[in-house]
């Protein structure tokens, strides 16, 4: 709910209502030291520059904005203030707290980090009951492929069976292939003795981090066959992430070729973040019915600047393919601040609309069940 | 003319005046199913998603808002309304009523398709009588070149004769380049064996779609030859489009090596659309006297944002380089948002820089009717 | 400071406060005719397309929005009273009120260029005096090369050289990569016998302009090892430009294997003006501790668009990352424009940010002293 400084309703901004956010991970429930929590507010796994804080960005911003009045302090309270209420609290009571602020309904996580800054995240069942809601799991290619111990020869056979598994149960599969290699995926899949081949490179290398471009690309067949054997969606990540990513081989208009091969299976794409790129990802939702989109974890990160961020991604995305989602991940803060910059951004978005005439009240009000709730729950088949 | 509700002029809002649309295609007037009239609100090509409609989306907004009241229905009025009212009046009534209401001066209409939903469009001497507007015609550059039926020895020089031909008369020649194999065009011209032999190879082939790089580079270079001779700008699409397309692939800025190449010829070039990279095509038309843009159907697409988009183009384009245009294809409607949008959006931007000290009131106006109309007949040599 | 057109401040916006511009060049103080002055109003250097002026274009807007009171005409006087009056004046004086009238604390000035339209630039000295600025020296990679007479085999020695010479006592050193080959720079430093081989080759060509991929690519790493060891920033010029940049090759996306190659060193990276990457830029500054970003010229040239470009680049851009500059260049007009829209951009863009509740009035504050000033006084270790 939009809430002014004094904490009631503003008058005339839209109400959102229920939230499903489709792509989020787990929270460290135990305490963290300062530096470990401020390093959760940025994409940089480096420490600072000299004189910058993480806490010091748009992000840092909408942190300061959303979160103090859960734990009772007053909006835009200075960080230093925060991190001691929090320490005053105790990390288990503010997690709590934050987390039921955050008032979501559905949760779906990607299951495929289970830590952060080196602390385990919450098991999914506690996650549930200290956030009042229903979660449910995503999970994640590459980490179930990296935990395969088949020979090379059985290997391409081997990571269908443990992904079609681990996808049981699951409403949803994730491919960080962004993150390895790019997405400028080939229109054909990769031929087996090319698979088989570099499956054996990869087990004479010790089973790393897997980032051969060819299983790579085995990989996100292979969950596109998964996926239409179970009637699941294929999420994948898009646009900007940690400085492991090179940011221009993430642009989702890359993915046009896949996305072409891929569409006779019937699997949709989501196309997850996308930004700088998330208009590109809006024309591919309008161009391919099988395509997706979300704002990510953009909503959270441009902080001041959401609902000029989410009147880019409406510009060309269909009003039935565009999802929310925090991509909260470690701090439950990232879950308090991802719903209400949504709820903020866009209920000033089709505010702003309505009052210049652009639509009506109930367009509006339609607009935003969809993307908060109703599209989610369609595309998961969640009850 | 920007009309409230009310359907009174809005106070304070500037007036843009007439409208030449530099870049259109003519409408189909027969009677359409509901499903074949909504698939031509939308880039795609193919059947909505589950639960989507091309209605639900920015574009639809914007048709929902400006083309009601030419058919007596509230502004907004609900889809389903709309389409019965259509239905009641009869096609040919309301393409009568819409044209009228778009209130253009001159159309300059691109000839390359002859139907829309399988349905024929409205003969150009129809359309202008009908929409009470001088119509010119655009050549479309590889329709032309796909009806030569020369061997592949005299392709060539056939391809620049049926095109001085055919443009003779006509206000420019349009490529669709963007769509066969991206512009990403090198600097020089295609040797002519190279021609030869790749002309051949499609004769062979059955003379089908024009995809071949060698081929459609070749047909380049001979629309620069011919607009020179003729006096006529070249336009290009840029930027978005149906999914045909590899969005990627048709930034404008990868033209520059050609844009450099064919300056000495003084063609001009006229990129349209651009979006998502209309800042790239601003650039370009800075940086090189030869470049001209538009926003062409993204003024549409982008519904209750074409103020913000329209302000992203004019950030670096010229006041004397930047065109309007409605990119309508198919429904009459497409006159109406595309002309009520720009009136609405430009006016709308125009009258904040004003309100903002950014600029004077005669400057504003000045600028409005440079983009509106006065651009266009200079670089069309219209009257 | 912010002045409404009555020349008292606008009630209600933030004061930025002193300005440290951190990339600039020096001005021409003789006469110039009308169109030369106008030629360095625009990013090309190709004379007007037939109708057009660059006075016509959003940086025409913002001259005469902040121009013409330093002179004494009133705001947004027609460009034909402004220049009429700056001949009046005659250029030494109008140049002197107009360096007064930008009100920058410090300039550090790229001495790589050394006249504009065909006149020399004023000596820094003179700038200092008559800008009543600090003044710094940026020295430019390319231009210190391209005088090095060394034979092949000693060039790549004798590069370093000469750039440690020139940059002792300067502030920072700054390379136009993106001018001459693009920013896709590989991770792996060109071997030696490559560079000899291309010097060789480069001095019988008779030692014109270095675009030669391999040397451009050993001047980057020594320009590394120079600010290394004298503890510099490096510069580079990323984004738009003249006519002799393509632009998707300064996309500052292309730098990131140099980026993460270049780390170690710990040399500040500072990518200049970006625009329209400039949120690939605000990224890369999240992601890498040592790579800052500026606006640059963009907010000069996007004119009534400053805010809301300044907040685009916000939207990622750690605030102890951001900095300004005017990129001034040949006109005294770049300064007053370049200060004026950078105060009144980010003015407006706090603002609003305080008056919807994003941010706290301490919170604006500090944000627009970082950017302003504070950043680049620690980042240049001026005083």
């Amino acid at each position: 709910m939009v809430r002014s400084e004094a904490g009631v309703p503003e008058a005339g901004v839209l109400e959102v209502g229920a939230l499903v956010d489709h792509h989020c991970h787990s929270v460290v429930a135990a305490e963290l030291a300062d530096d470990a929590l401020a390093g959760l507010l940025t994409e940089s796994d480096r420490p600072p520059a000299p004189g910058c804080s993480p806490f010091d960005s748009a992000l840092g911003l909408a942190v300061r904005r959303w979160c103090p009045p859960a734990l009772g302090l007053p909006v835009h309270a200075p960080a230093a203030d925060y991190l001691a209420r929090r320490r005053e609290l105790g990390a288990a009571e503010a997690t709590r707290r934050l987390l039921a602020a955050a008032g979501l309904d559905t949760c779906l996580v990607d299951t495929g980090l289970t830590a952060a800054a080196g602390r385990e995240l919450l098991p999914l069942t506690e996650l549930a009951e200290a956030a009042g809601a229903v979660v449910r799991e995503v999970v994640r290619l590459e980490a179930v492929a990296e935990s395969v111990t088949a020979g090379a020869e059985d290997w391409p056979r081997a990571v269908g069976e443990a992904l079609a598994v681990a996808a049981t149960g699951a409403v949803a599969v994730k491919s960080v292939l962004a993150y390895r290699h790019g997405l400028a995926v080939p229109a054909e899949r990769p031929a087996r003795p090319a698979v088989v081949a570099a499956a054996g490179a990869w087990l004479r290398g010790g089973r790393g981090r897997l980032a051969d471009p060819v299983l790579l690309h085995h990989l996100l067949w292979t969950a596109v066959d998964v996926c239409a054997e179970l009637g699941l969606p294929l999420q994948l990540h898009t646009g900007f992430g940690d400085p492991d990513l090179t940011l221009h081989r993430a642009d989702p208009s890359l993915l046009t070729d896949f996305v072409r091969a891929a569409e006779p299976s019937g699997v949709p794409l989501v196309l997850l973040h996308g930004y700088p790129y998330h208009r590109q990802a809006a024309w591919l939702a309008q161009a391919f019915p099988t395509v997706y989109t979300d704002l990510g974890l953009t909503a959270s990160y441009t902080g001041p600047r959401v609902a000029a961020v989410l009147g880019e991604m409406l510009e060309l995305a269909p009003f039935g393919k565009l999802l929310f989602s925090t991509d909260a991940y470690g701090l439950p803060e990232l879950f308090v601040a991802g719903a209400a910059q949504f709820r903020y951004g866009l209920g000033m978005l089709l505010s702003d609309w309505q009052a210049g005439g652009a639509c009506s009240a109930p367009d509006a009000q339609r607009l935003a069940r969809l993307v908060a709730a109703d599209n989610a729950r369609r595309l998961y088949a969640l009850q």
